[in-house]
């Protein structure tokens, strides 16, 4: 959930055969209508949210085809669906080193700032020739434009742009923007900083996408961009929910699908049941898909910690084990999160927040430490803190006090658990899980060929039409007009009243 | 669906009985919670989803008390409800007497001008009077304030009040307003036109409650309006629906509901089945509830017509039955509207264009003859025009030509047939039950003790500080005075070389 670009991000295609137009006016008819879909999917965390349409569509019925490079961070085949890959000019190892950058910034040391900054520059900008790279090979392997309806399956997209193209509109009086950590409820000096953040959005969109700009353009040979491509989109599957993100105005082809890999769940194996059960319960430690492991001092700073609580602990760990792990740590190259948050002895969950991760946390009622990276990790940790379901610690500054502390309040102070009970009620509290939602429209998509109906009209306006920058221009020199006017007129009579008067 | 006051529409309120905090995570273990529900409902046509509600939320278990005045349109006792009456100084003749006003006003003749515009006001003035009799009965006649977590049920209240008190942006550009009969997609006079709707409603709204704010603050012996108690609302359950209106920004707590009656149908009576039934269909001809028989002239405009078209009519008329009714017509004091619309005989479907009626045709694809009258009916009428499923005519300029001409046109152009279909397949595609998502969302304000995680942050901000002004303000100021500083710095420096190349 770290990284996506307009292209991967902006997926699941489908299209109809037609036969919906067979005559049908009950939903309950609707479900013989089968169809092929598409689906471009995002490599990383994303992927779990794809894989599970992708298998339900299939269960369904439908041809469902995913896409995907030759070589991928965690894509692979599945049950119910078909692959087609195309071929990327990188490896594993290419891919290994893009994710190794996750580490490097991490690694303490008495690097100057200029060094830390190079370093964060470097990572981006490997992250953004990966992304690159892939949608360049994707679009020129494909033999042709496809013109087919989108459903796009997404956490957000940098720049509000997936706002922007759905046509939603961010007041910066309260809705945050990316990367500031703000609530909805700003102080003055927060409001002001948001809304200059607004004001340079704009530029720094044009930045941010300039390549992908140039690659939609070079594929399409129109003079559009990603956000016009976009802004095409028939429905938008948001990975999220107001338990996480704040209220906000939302356009109707906005479908909220956060928590959907919350109910795919499994007991656990008997081992690990065996091995987490004990009277002070446990704490699952994951740091997502992009970073499995730590360097060295960052990884003793947790087992010095870890071995002043009681609680069991599991962390998620693919690099070298250390020799000094305490015993009441286990350290695994791969852990069934879900099922572990959602094992009743689960007391805490230190997690980097990504947005699956905070999910899975909301959705089991687990108090959580965040150790926000990048990406909305920040974000999503500053959201959860503001409602009291767990505290967000800096890994870069970290050290074995600042963390027991951190940990050892989570824990043991009931109000973390309290709130966290009471949004991950709010949470699951709901009419329809977030698959059978992400099913139904992308099966509605396919029936009707679109959904246009539910689409802003605004994409039919400029910029300055939206604002009625016009309307307003044409107002503003009417009333100056009649003013002058007035004020004309008057000094006409003024004068002709002073000249009567000299006049008597 | 004509008039709504700001208290009369929003309704039905919902207490807990504590029950909640019970140890429940998922929500099947929710169904287990029952409480007690008040309900307030707004009389005439909104009675029918009010009383949808009520029976289901009572057929589930909870008590559920609905609350009406002595004298009502049309409300009434149900099964799975108790009533609660309040006494009200007026008696059924009175209500009869202004509901007679929507006749007075249609009656052909040569009138001047002025008399209309007088009878227009006579009319509000007395449908006014009732609504602010009945709420301050209502208030003044309980002996406490509630303090409960409130459901609104409505279909839109005059001046946007309840977009704004909900905090959804109505960007004037795209957003029409109220009485315009606009589209989402206007020219620019109709933008003009727009915008200065937008811009006056502030003072509009202000004179239009002015007198049901009075009534609040008496009530509440505080100093706020409709408006500020509107916006503490819980959840809006909204009988709007995009194939009616137009895609516009709504925020999370607003629920769309239209349709909600659709799905309430039987069979025909045997009698009235093989009357309708033959080769050329049938007509269906009501007026909605507030208006039931019509000026004699205009009667029998419509019967001439009537008796041009071979097929048979069912009118819904309260009013005396004239001689000469064609035998393919056959008045009823009342008809079962969305059976017959449902029976596939149905090939047009005459209608105030009152949101239930709309609703109902769309939901069984009939094409309309519309004939609006006042509040939501123009625009509902101009909206459903615009997606080309029938026609607008005027019933005061109404003669049997243009009346045959239209009726011809929407039975046998069967592109009026082909839209309704197609729009008709969207309003019916949907995942949950509008009924269904209403008790839903009910019952998650009982559980949950309101819905405070979906209401917008803005109603705690002031106005200037929503539209960014004082953050504008202050950014304005900084660059005027660093533009100013910038000169007068640039004018010492030229002064300053000025002088020095004088000097040489």
């Amino acid at each position: 959930a770290e990284r996506r670009s307009w292209f991967t991000a902006a997926e699941p295609k489908a299209q109809g055969r037609g036969c919906f137009l067979s005559n049908h006016t009950k939903p309950a008819s609707f479900s013989q209508f089968l169809g092929n879909l598409l689906v471009v999917p995002m490599d990383g965390s994303p992927w779990v949210g794809f894989k599970a349409i992708a298998q339900e569509m299939g269960r369904r019925g439908h041809r469902v085809t995913v896409v995907m490079p030759e070589t991928t961070i965690r894509m692979g085949p599945g049950k119910h669906y078909d692959t087609l890959t195309y071929p990327v000019p990188y490896d594993k190892t290419y891919i290994d080193s893009v994710m190794s950058k996750h580490k490097d910034i991490m690694k303490k040391s008495s690097q100057p700032f200029m060094e830390k900054i190079k370093k964060r520059f470097t990572q981006f900008q490997a992250i953004s020739d990966f992304l690159h790279i892939t949608a360049e090979k994707l679009l020129f392997n494909a033999t042709r434009k496809l013109g087919l309806p989108t459903v796009n399956l997404l956490r957000g997209i940098p720049c509000h742009l997936d706002m922007k193209s759905a046509g939603c509109p961010s007041p910066p009086s309260y809705v945050p923007r990316f990367f500031t950590g703000y609530t909805d409820k700003m102080s003055f000096k927060e409001r002001l900083i948001n809304t200059l953040m607004a004001l340079v959005e704009p530029l720094f969109c044009r930045l941010l996408y300039w390549r992908f700009d140039q690659i939609t353009r070079d594929f399409l040979g129109e003079n559009v961009g990603v956000a016009e491509v976009l802004s095409d989109s028939d429905i938008w599957l948001l990975r999220s929910d107001f338990t996480l993100d704040f209220p906000r105005p939302l356009m109707p082809n906005i479908v909220l699908v956060g928590g959907i890999n919350c109910n795919v769940k499994h007991p656990l194996p008997p081992d690990l049941d065996s091995w987490v059960s004990g009277q002070h319960g446990f704490v699952v430690f994951t740091l997502g898909s992009m970073v499995s492991d730590l360097p060295e001092e960052i990884t003793s700073v947790f087992l010095e910690a870890f071995r002043q609580i009681p609680q069991k602990v599991i962390w998620r760990y693919t690099g070298k084990v250390p020799d000094n792990v305490p015993e009441n740590v286990k350290m695994m190259k791969w852990v069934p999160q879900n099922d572990l948050l959602a094992h009743p002895g689960a007391r805490a969950f230190i997690t980097h927040a990504g947005s699956h991760g905070v999910f899975e946390g909301l959705c089991h009622a687990v108090p959580m430490l965040m150790v926000p990276r990048n990406g909305d990790q920040p974000d999503n940790a500053a959201r959860m803190a503001s409602r009291g379901v767990g505290i967000v610690l800096n890994i870069l500054d970290i050290n074995t006090e600042t963390l027991l502390k951190g940990l050892k309040e989570v824990i043991n102070d009931s109000r973390y658990k309290e709130n966290v009970k009471k949004l991950s009620d709010l949470h699951n509290d709901r009419l329809s899980d977030p698959l059978e939602l992400s099913v139904y429209w992308t099966e509605f998509v396919m029936r009707h060929k679109g959904a246009k109906h539910l689409k802003s009209a605004l994409h039919e306006l400029y910029w300055f039409q939206y604002f009625s920058l016009d309307v307003i221009a044409l107002l503003t020199t009417v009333v100056l007009v009649f003013v002058m006017l007035t004020a004309k007129c008057m000094k006409l009579c003024f004068r002709k009243l002073r000249r009567k008067r000299k006049q008597e």
